[in-house]
């Protein structure tokens, strides 16, 4: 990391400045009443917005919304529920979302079109919009609030994921902060990974675009708690120049800067989602290196960090490294045997394609370890690319099947 | 099914005319010694062949060997171990396997290129030859002895998989017989799939490839217990006309019947296995209709079958339709909201993109009955493709972090 960037002490995405949210609760939430679940996080001034949305075919009208206003470049508002996926209701969904854009750019003096909608839980349960129309007025806007938002997009979430970077640059320090909530899934359907990040930089919105989509590849899409890709994944990023200075360009050194901050800033969110996973208690990292191609590397990483088999040894302390080669063949990754090295925690296992004699004891030992890395590399090129996964765990089968009987 | 095709009573691979096979005990199954993991079937007169292998990167030695002697033709029998997959062990896996099929041959009075070897168990551990080389001639061929052979190339599967199915044919009968094993994985890196089938038909040697591949495509290539594909995945077919009458060419009446009883005979040990998978207690069908084609119906089938998050409500008996939703949405298969319909064992729970009100308590008692159907309708086009799963419970964890620690 580079020494100048510094996460901030209780950072949260109202550290970046001239960025107000808050929070209230309106009543979706029937497995955990006494919290918030509905908020908004604006900009007090104009930006530059950037997002990425589910590539799942069946997609929420909320975000569905959210995306047409991105693409506008209009985005400078966020108003988000939980409980509700608001997903695969029919056209009453899309009214809903409109509305609640409607009813949050009434409160702040803003346009529906610079709002951006985000909603998560439940699949196939229309918005209870007679609530939401009750108390989304009550929500008081500060710039201390992002707590309060971090809190209203949790769901089954035990934690709130929350963190701000800053680093100076020229006479100014550019802030990025960011919220995210991950999945829990003790409700079903709620396999909702959402994000909102803003910065007091002012960024180009050329630019702000490509360092989001770089930042979410080697972040948020490296993660996995089980493979099921929902139908609200949304991540927002808006920047608001407050921190003054010209706008940050795509080439300049300040944009490589701001880009390694938003790095850090995503991986952090990213690695607290999976660490955080329904029924994990571990994280570990799998690091693929010597791929012929960064595709290559990127799906052989993913499919490790994502093998049931290989998830129940990390939850065993197993240095079970024959599910690890079965995981990486199978990934369409080029894989050639006698090129393979394998190491756990910098402890090498396998070099050449064979095993090599370790101490079995030692390794467990290393497994034991919170967090574990598998690193993998495969002799054919230069490409290299991580993921990260967590145990799977009894507790997530006992969660994910002990819902209706 | 076709009414002259008949599953026989105790059918087997040895159930076909002009097959022997026989089984010992070698000493390679620590887990379970006293049971059989050596054993040969073999056809007594010579037959054409086919195989279909994994399509991991990253192969036994074993396959490699028995694809290259498919690929000439020269197929007759198959010598199989179980306990040790032979995989991941350099180049002595080569001349293990060469020796394996060498003592094999001997034992029969064929060539070695004539024997198919397959393996299954642990990867990174070479094959103990000292312990084959004194067991192999001590196999027993009879006409009998199929159930022996079915029992020598389980791990950890709780009961053998054999069948035969037969129809009659102008004054002939013929018998296709097979045996087959699945992914126990209580020992790890055991998610091994082997078949070996047999038939009396006399077919032509195109028309044997032909058909095999679009049975497996439609039963093996289609079951999954946890997404993770082996090392060491074969399905192989010997033919050898003792039925007696001319060749079975493709495009023939007598091609069609033979495709339907290979069909049947695949699907039910696809079926067992699936049955059998390590943890499970329950089946669960998933078919897909009106896809735009055939490839998106089976990767929709497939991905949903294979959900950790359908796989645990079904474990649940939850008729939680969100998550069969959102895992075909992710499939990659072509989905417009308001064209889907979704049944669970025939009765419709969401239509046209909205869900059904239903009574919930009926549903789940679908939901009870040991195999249950999902049935989703695209409404895209006529594309069907039929997948099967098992439910994911917490004793398929427990099974798999349990190994070492």
């Amino acid at each position: 990391m580079n020494q100048h960037i510094s996460f901030i002490d209780k950072g949260t995405i109202t550290s970046a400045k001239g960025f107000q949210a808050g929070a209230t609760f309106a009543g979706m939430k029937t497995f955990a009443p006494e919290k918030y679940d509905l908020g908004i996080v604006c900009s007090t001034r104009p930006c530059t917005c950037a997002g990425a949305f589910t590539q799942n075919e069946v997609r929420s009208f909320s975000i569905r919304i959210t995306e047409e206003n991105v693409r506008k470049g209009n985005l400078r508002a966020v108003v988000a529920n939980s409980g509700i996926a608001n997903a695969v209701v029919g056209d009453p969904g899309r009214k809903d979302a409109l509305e609640m854009a409607r009813l949050a750019a009434q409160h702040l003096g803003l346009q529906p079109d610079q709002m951006g909608v985000l909603s998560t839980g439940l699949i196939g349960v229309e918005l209870p919009m007679a609530l939401i129309r009750s108390a989304l007025p009550k929500i008081k806007l500060t710039e201390t609030g992002g707590p309060q938002f971090a809190r209203c997009i949790m769901t089954t979430d035990t934690a709130p994921k929350e963190a701000a970077v800053a680093y100076p640059s020229s006479q100014r320090t550019i802030t990025i902060g960011g919220v995210a909530k991950g999945s829990g899934m003790i409700h079903p359907d709620m396999a909702t990974m959402l994000s909102v990040l803003g910065t007091d930089a002012a960024v180009e919105a050329g630019f702000l675009r490509q360092a989001l989509k770089s930042a979410v590849d080697r972040s948020f899409n490296m993660i996995s708690v089980d493979g099921d890709t929902s139908t609200n994944d949304t991540v927002l990023l808006l920047a608001n120049g407050a921190a003054g200075g010209p706008a940050i360009a795509a080439g300049s050194p300040e944009a490589a800067l701001f880009q390694e901050a938003l790095d850090q800033l995503c991986l952090h969110l990213a690695k607290a989602i999976v660490r955080d996973g329904e029924g994990a208690s571990k994280l570990f990292e799998v690091r693929v290196e010597g791929a012929r191609s960064q595709a290559e590397a990127r799906m052989a990483a993913r499919t490790i960090s994502n093998s049931n088999l290989v998830r129940t040894a990390v939850h065993g302390n197993d240095p079970n490294w024959g599910r690890i080669v079965a995981a990486l063949g199978r990934s369409g990754a080029r894989v050639e045997e006698e090129r393979l090295s394998l190491y756990v925690n910098d402890v090498c296992i396998m070099e050449g394609g064979l095993p090599i004699p370790f101490f079995k004891d030692a390794v467990i030992q290393q497994m034991r370890q919170p967090e574990v890395t598998f690193r993998v590399h495969l002799g054919l090129g230069d490409a290299v690319a991580t993921a990260w996964g967590c145990n799977l765990s009894e507790a997530y089968v006992t969660f994910n099947s002990a819902y209706t009987t």
